[in-house]
């Protein structure tokens, strides 16, 4: 018998519509695609990644969704509401075809368990980032995150690369499973710690990871070997990082680099407590929801602890954007932030530039697309060696998952003029269907989370959070074909505020305004908030590319 | 010499243009009346209503952004972040000319300790409502539904009006002027207890109260006559409503009707601690705000107290939404939710039916232009008895505060209909200039509030902050002129997540198509949001007028 999963999401390919027009299929498409069991984490539960971050609230609203898209004339707008189609407005032929919002509670209560109530009653779910808002692609959308990361982590610290370094982190799930593959593309070894064995089976079959063990020692020794012959090499070690960490302490075993990407972020489902079973984990958490995230908790704390002392006595240690050091300093660690959150310590410089992981996916399903994408990359973006290798790795390394797609971080202004490119090669039919075109919430201008994205802003407006509404706002009045805005995503409930845009290239006139609008107006968020934050990257880069920041100081750059 | 505000404050009137196109100058005009003299409490300091509710940051904020507005073209975007200008982006014609988000926080910081701090490092302004988003007209924008509030209060509890009844209130500021007027209107008696005198000279300046005293026992006197005889009468009594609620329970003193509209939901500036003079609680308001907070909630909750003792004698008493009864819950007054708030009680219905306080405003400064609109209503909407009266009652007691406007509750249908008939209006010459449309931003479908505009909601959806996230959304899309998104109106930080809209009907064709989709999504989303909680009136309603709403229990109503 086939599950429900199996017999509702299908994944549609090619170039015959499902629906009336290619905004309408795209939106169709993309919510398949994160539910295929390729990409999803678990689809039968409608989970795609990130603990529990889902694609509709559940089967019944996945399959009002469904139905709403087909029906949705072009001059329509569906309103999704935390994963559940509320209404259908018409609008106009250049607006959204969807509008969405998920997970937002009046922040007096926006914590946990005012969720898990709301999503008990089935009033709401969590979308976490690209979950509820239909653009995840896997693993592979974060890889490149992850590698700018080590690799200006390795500039920093070691020189070029991560060559003769151990890095070792923990959680090998739908995004931290990349950090393998992010370590060795750079040149290091990883040690990945994961309790759940299937997940490092994945990442395995899937080329993220190398070798597989459920032994310390042979982590250990595998790990120092590598580094020793400056060889790069990925280890998935079987184990709960809790427990570990202090192990491997114990036994004097040392990493140049330290962090972790388990879901710290959702205590209930997205940690597993120390010496406990995955089996005895998920009963207790049916059981005794309220005891299991105390020990859960208690377990963070202690997995901090051994940070710090690994950080002490050396490791490059740092946060990796899933607030557990919030957690843990609520369990009374009180030096929990005293290792540094990856955005101010290695990606802050790229969001002055209206930088972040844009990504475009090919809706034909037919890879040849992506690669003929990639052909432009290299020749458009020539001066760009840096971003010319990550494509040629990434072509050589990345398997695709789903439907094709390919990532890669471009700034304000690079953005819209490769949107305009994808455009007019759909237009001229060297490709074979639409593309979509996307990027994570973690973005340049597009979320308020202290700590993670906004953490140790210049000006101490890590908690403001107009900025993430302003950016949907501008992004869906300039005609994205989906806007989302969404509370707690990657940090978890209260944490965080920020928005997800997504726009169709089909080739039309009409789409190469939208997307010249939209692929400027949503970096530009980006490189106001930083200038109004008072970064000097910015302030240059909306100087060299005359943004209009009325009170910039030193004078509007677009009178210059 | 002039003042600040004096110098920058001008009020634009007639049909000359001082910016590029109607819109801005719609959006300059309505941010110069939002601080005429007339209309605001405080524009010396920006301030509005609403405790310190402001239209700018600052007046370097203000400067900029009436240079934006005077400069920005017909097919740009201003952004608007807590009151600050922050960047100009080329959109369409069809877009919102600004939009705005104030005072949002990410949850987990947004309370009253963390804005201050922001405030004071200049990051941020506090929106409430209607005043960082433009659309406040005075005491006269709240008064009907303050009328509105009464009258279903008498008929669910006397009759049909308040005739030989006493409501005791507090705070005559901008909002809480409208009780004495209201009340008179439905035919009763109203005492106003308001600490500050000017605040009472202005209402009888403006006729919304009829007469002062600083005597407690001629307040009584006068009161009781009044009543005795069925005659209206509206009294300001100079004094602290913490101690003079007390004293009268210790008369003997009853009034039949209880609510309060101090401007609790600020603690530090909307509310003055008992037994305290202006002057003493401005310097230590200054000197020492942690100290100021505690005495003012010990004085709410003393305040709470009494109502409470009130009600239990027999007072239909009711919360005026400014959450008192929270902070009096957080100061150990265990059952200070034993009283309702108004909108379950007196005004969910009309929600149900995209009903709320549509507002619009003649740009001309002319008189005339309303009047004309008022007639237009007394034609058009002839079947609504209810309705007309209000216009004629209106005409004759409202007194224009600023910019000419009128207010009255209309829903889903009613306002796309009127705001067409006024764009015709426009378009043929009959009125001498356009008109501005906007509404509170308590409203159908515009506000997440559990202390307030959703509270007790059938499916205890009161905390869910997706409904005017969406409303802000298409709204925005849909082409309002201006669209805003803010935290912590009406109830403080931490406690409301809601959304303004403004529409400017110029007489064009792009106008009327803007004004039909605007007004017919912003009323559809509080169908929809009450039909997804369950209300039975929000679902006949859906059904009749045909709103496309996918998962309605029974079916879509627009396949019927
Ligand atoms: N920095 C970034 O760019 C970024 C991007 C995305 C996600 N994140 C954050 O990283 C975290 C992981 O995201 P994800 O999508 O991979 O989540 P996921 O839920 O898919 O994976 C989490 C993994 O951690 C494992 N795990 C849980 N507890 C463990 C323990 N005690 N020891 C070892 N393994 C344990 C789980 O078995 C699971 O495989 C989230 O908190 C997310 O918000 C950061
Ligand atoms: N229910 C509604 O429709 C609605 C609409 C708007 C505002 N409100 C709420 O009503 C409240 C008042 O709004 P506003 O715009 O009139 O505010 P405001 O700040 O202009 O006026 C508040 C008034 O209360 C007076 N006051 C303060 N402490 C007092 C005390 N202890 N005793 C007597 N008087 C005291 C002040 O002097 C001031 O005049 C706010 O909390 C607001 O959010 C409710």
């Amino acid at each position: 018998m086939k599950t429900v999963s199996e017999q509702k999401v299908i994944q549609y390919r090619g170039t015959k519509l499902n629906t009336k027009g290619w905004q309408q299929e795209a939106a169709l498409r993309m919510l398949m695609n994160n539910l295929d069991p390729d990409v999803a984490e678990r689809p039968e539960d409608l989970v795609v990644y990130g603990g529990i971050g889902k694609a509709a609230r559940n089967w019944e609203s996945f399959d009002a969704i469904v139905k709403s898209l087909k029906e949705l004339e072009n001059d329509e707008t569906l309103m999704v509401q935390s994963g559940k189609p509320v209404a259908i407005f018409k609008t106009h032929e250049n607006a959204p075809r969807v509008l969405i919002a998920n997970s937002n509670i009046v922040p007096a209560y926006a914590n946990w368990e005012t969720f898990h109530d709301l999503d008990k009653k089935g009033l709401m779910m969590y979308g976490q980032m690209t979950a509820g808002s239909w653009i995840y692609i896997g693993s592979q959308g974060i890889v490149q995150g992850t590698y700018e990361t080590f690799v200006e982590l390795a500039k920093q610290h070691f020189g070029e690369s991560l060559k003769g370094t151990i890095t070792l982190t923990a959680g090998l799930g739908g995004m931290g499973g990349a950090q393998p593959l992010a370590v060795t593309m750079a040149g290091g070894v990883c040690i990945g710690i994961e309790v759940d064995e299937t997940r490092i089976d994945r990442r395995i079959a899937t080329r993220y990871t190398d070798v597989k063990t459920d032994s310390l020692d042979e982590a250990i020794r595998l790990a120092e070997e590598a580094r020793g012959e400056g060889r790069a090499l990925s280890i998935g070690l079987l184990g709960n990082a809790a427990d570990m960490l202090p192990e491997m302490i114990e036994r004097g075993f040392m990493p140049d680099v330290l962090t972790d990407q388990t879901s710290a972020h959702d205590p209930l489902n997205g940690y597993i407590p120390s010496k406990m079973s995955l089996e005895d984990a998920a009963a207790l958490r049916e059981r005794e929801p309220a005891g299991y995230v105390k020990l859960s908790k208690a377990s963070m704390a202690q997995h901090v602890r051994a940070m710090l002392e690994m950080q002490k006595k050396g490791a490059i240690t740092f946060d990796y954007g899933n607030n557990i050091r919030q957690v843990a300093k609520d369990e009374g660690v009180e030096n929990a932030f005293d290792f540094p959150g990856f955005v101010p310590a290695y990606i802050r410089p790229q969001f002055c530039e209206g930088k972040g992981p844009f990504r475009w996916v090919a809706l034909s399903g037919d890879p040849e697309d992506i690669r003929k994408t990639d052909e432009v990359i290299l020749r458009e973006f020539s001066y760009n060696t840096h971003l010319c290798n990550w494509i040629k790795m990434a072509q050589e390394k990345i398997q695709f998952q789903g439907l094709p797609a390919r990532i890669c971080w471009l700034g304000y202004g690079e953005r819209a003029r490769f949107g305009k490119i994808i455009n007019d090669m759909v237009a001229s039919g060297e490709l074979s269907a639409p593309i979509v075109i996307g990027r994570d919430h973690l973005d340049s201008g597009s979320v308020a989370s202290p700590n993670r994205e906004t953490e140790s802003m210049k000006d101490g407006s890590d908690v403001v959070a107009d900025w993430p509404i302003l950016n949907a706002m501008v992004n869906a009045v300039g005609g994205a074909t989906w806007i989302s805005l969404h509370h707690g995503g990657g940090v978890g409930m209260g944490y965080s505020i920020h928005s997800g845009m997504v726009i169709v290239a089909d080739g039309t006139k009409d789409a190469e305004a939208r997307i010249q609008r939209v692929l400027t107006t949503d970096p530009g968020m980006g490189v106001a908030r930083h200038v109004d934050a008072g970064y000097e990257i910015a302030e240059n880069t909306a100087r060299e590319k005359g943004v209009n920041i009325p009170m910039m100081k030193g004078g509007n750059p677009q009178n210059d």
